[in-house]
C-alpha cells in the first residue's frame, strides 16, 4: 500500500553554474539561467509504502507526517530564494532534480522513524513539468 | 500496456474504532474521527493492465468496465455513510487505505473475467491525500 | 480590484425536509436525500472589492482575511455533520444555495470591519455543481 | 460575448515598501515580504468583450490576442524578478493587485487596436489566491 | 443566487467559412481551419439565476436540470462531427462563440419552464480559450 | 530519476474497423466508432528515466526534449483527423492504446540520442480516461 500527501511552497531560484559564463549557462538551462531568478508554486507529492495496521487501518500517522513534511521541507523551503537560503543550494543548482533528491534526503530518516518507509518523492516545478525520485531498490 | 478510468462518488465516514475512547481515538485518527461524521468526493482510479487486442486495438471492453465500477463501486458507495450502509465498514474502520482495498477486492473477479487483470487501485479522499494499492505480484 | 481567496472544508449532510416522507424527499432531492448521509470536499471562493491601497498596493489584509475564514467558516464546518452540528442547519435544508448564504451571513460584518466589502460567495459541493451568493447591490 | 484567454508565466517578487523597517514589512505583508523574494507560477486570464461577426463568428482573431499577450506580458514577465526587471515594480510593490493593474495598462491599448474593448484581467498567484481588474464601466 | 452545473462533451469541427479560399481561412482561423477537421473535449457550465424557495432551500430541481443539459445539449452534440451532423453548424462556422450562443438558444426555454431564468452559458473549448455568453439585460 | 513533460494536443477520430459493420463498430466501441468522428484535447505525458548529471544538476536538456516533442508529436497530431491525415492510423484503429505506442515509436529513438532513455508515455484522452505504455524492461 502506498499513501501520497501532498505540499505546497513558493520558492525563487537560479539554474546556473556560477563556473561557466552567462552565454553557456544560457545555452544550458534556458531562461531558468536568468541571474536574478524567478519562481514556482511547486508542488511536493511524499509517497509512503507499508503495510495497512490491522487494527487501526492505515500504514502511518498521517497527522506525523504532515507535521515532518511541514517541519523538514516547507518551513526550510516556502518563501525562500533557494540559491540564497537553502543550503546545498549554496553549491549545487536548484534544478528540479537536485530540489527532489534534497527533499528525499530530508525526509528519509524522520519518516523512517514513524515506521514505513519513504518510497518515492514527485515535484512538480509548473504544470508541464515534473520529476521523480526514489533511493528505493526495485522489487 | 495500462489503462485507468477514474470515477468519482460522494461518501460520509468516521475514522474511529469502537473499542477505543474518544480520547484515544482522537489522538490516532485526528478530526477524522469526530463521532458524527463528514465527508468527501472521492475520486477511484481503477488501473488495468492487459495486452493490447491487435486488431481492435484495445486493452479491453471499456464500455463493460464502466459499468463494472458502475455496477460494483457507485452503487455500492456513493451517497452513502460508509460505517453504517457499506459492509465491511460496519466492523472495519473505512479509512483510504482500507476502502481502497475494499473496492480491489470487489472488482479483481469481475474484471478478471474480462480478460485482462486488475492492476492498481489509486482512491484520493481530497485534493492533497491519496493511496495506491495493488495485489500484483512484483515483475 | 476584487480579490479572491479559496478554501477547503470537508463535512456530512442530508438533504431532506422532516416534515416531508422519504418519497417526497426522495422526488425532490434524488440521492442527496439519504437519510444517514454523504459528504463532499467543499471548495469556497470568498470575494472582497474595495479600491487598492496607493501605498501598500493591497485591497486588505490577506493574513487577517486568512484568519477570518478559518474562525467563522473552517472552524464551524470542516469535519462536520452539517444537519446535527452546524445550526442554523438544524432547521433549514444544507443545500449549496442554504450553506452559501449562511456563509455570507458569517463573513459580511468581520470581513466589512477590516475595511472593503465582502462582494460574493462562490461554494463547490463537487466538480460540476457550485454556486453563489451575492448581496451586493446591482451598480 | 465575454473570450478569455489563459496564459502563465514564472516570476519572483518581494512585497515590501523600502520605507518600512523589516518589522513593519513583515506585519504587512507576512512572508511574502522576505528580502530576498520568493515566486510564483502565475496564470492571467484576459478577458475582452465584444459582438461576434456575423459572418467569421468570432469577437476577435485570437491570433492576434495570442501574440498581444505574449508581446506585452510573457515577454516582459517570464521568469523576471519583478522588483529589480519589470518597471513599475522598481516603485511600487508587485502585490498581485498591482501585477493585474500594470497587465491591464500593457493590453488595453494594443487590444482595442484590434476592435473589441480588454473587459478585465483575472490573476492567480497560486491555487488559493487571485484577482480580477478591470477598469470598464459597469453597465 | 446563481446555481451552475457542467457538463462535458467531446466533439470535431473546422472553423472555415466555404466561400473563402484555403488560404484566407488559415489566415482568420489558424490550425482551426484544416479541412478535415480536429477535436476538443468541450466543458459547458450553465448558471441559472433565482432566488431560493425559502421552503425547499433550493433555485430550481437539479435533477431536472441535467437532465435537460443531457437533452438539448449532450445527446445532441457529444461525438459528433458539428459542421456535419449538428445544424446550424452546416450554415455557420462553429466557432465557440457560435456554439456558445446556440447552446443558450437550446436551454433557454426549457429553463425557463422549470421557473429560474438561464443566466450565462460559459464553454471551455480548451484549457486556455473559454467564452462566456448571455442575453441577459444589465440590472 | 524520472523526469516527466506534459503536452497537450487537439484531435479528431474513429474508433472503428473498416472491416467489421457499423453494428458491430458500435458493439464494440459504442459512441467512439460514429463514422464522421469526433475529438478531444489530448495531453500526453513523456517520461525519461536517467542519472543526474552531477554537474549540471539534470537528466538531460530539457528545452531538446521540448523541441522532439513539438516535432514528432505535436506537428503531426495536433489539428488532424487521425485517421485520414496521420499514418498508421490509415491502417490501425486510433485507440488510446495504439496513439501511446505510436507516440512511443515515435519518440524512443530521438530521446535515446539525447543519452537517457524514454521510459514510458501516458496519453489522457478524456477527464477520466487514460492508458500508460512501455516497453521498458521489468528492474
Amino acid at each position: 500500500m502506498l499513501i501520497t500527501r501532498k505540499a505546497e511552497f513558493s520558492a525563487s531560484h537560479v539554474c546556473a553554474d556560477p563556473r561557466l559564463s552567462t552565454e553557456e549557462n544560457e545555452r544550458l538551462y534556458g531562461r531558468e539561467s536568468r541571474p536574478l531568478g524567478h519562481g514556482h508554486n511547486y508542488v511536493v507529492e511524499v509517497t509512503v509504502c507499508g503495510d495497512v495496521d490491522p487494527v487501526h487501518g492505515m500504514v502511518l500517522d498521517l497527522k506525523a507526517l504532515k507535521e515532518i513534511i511541514r517541519e523538514q521541507v516547507l518551513d526550510v523551503y516556502d518563501h525562500r530564494f533557494l540559491n540564497h537560503e537553502v543550503p546545498p543550494f549554496d553549491r549545487i543548482v536548484p534544478t528540479a532534480e537536485n530540489v527532489a533528491r534534497d527533499i528525499w534526503q530530508r525526509l528519509k530518516d524522520p519518516i523512517g522513524r514513524l515506521g514505513p518507509a519513504l518510497h518515492s518523492i514527485r515535484l512538480h516545478e509548473s504544470d508541464d513539468l515534473f520529476v521523480e525520485y526514489s533511493e528505493t531498490p526495485a522489487p
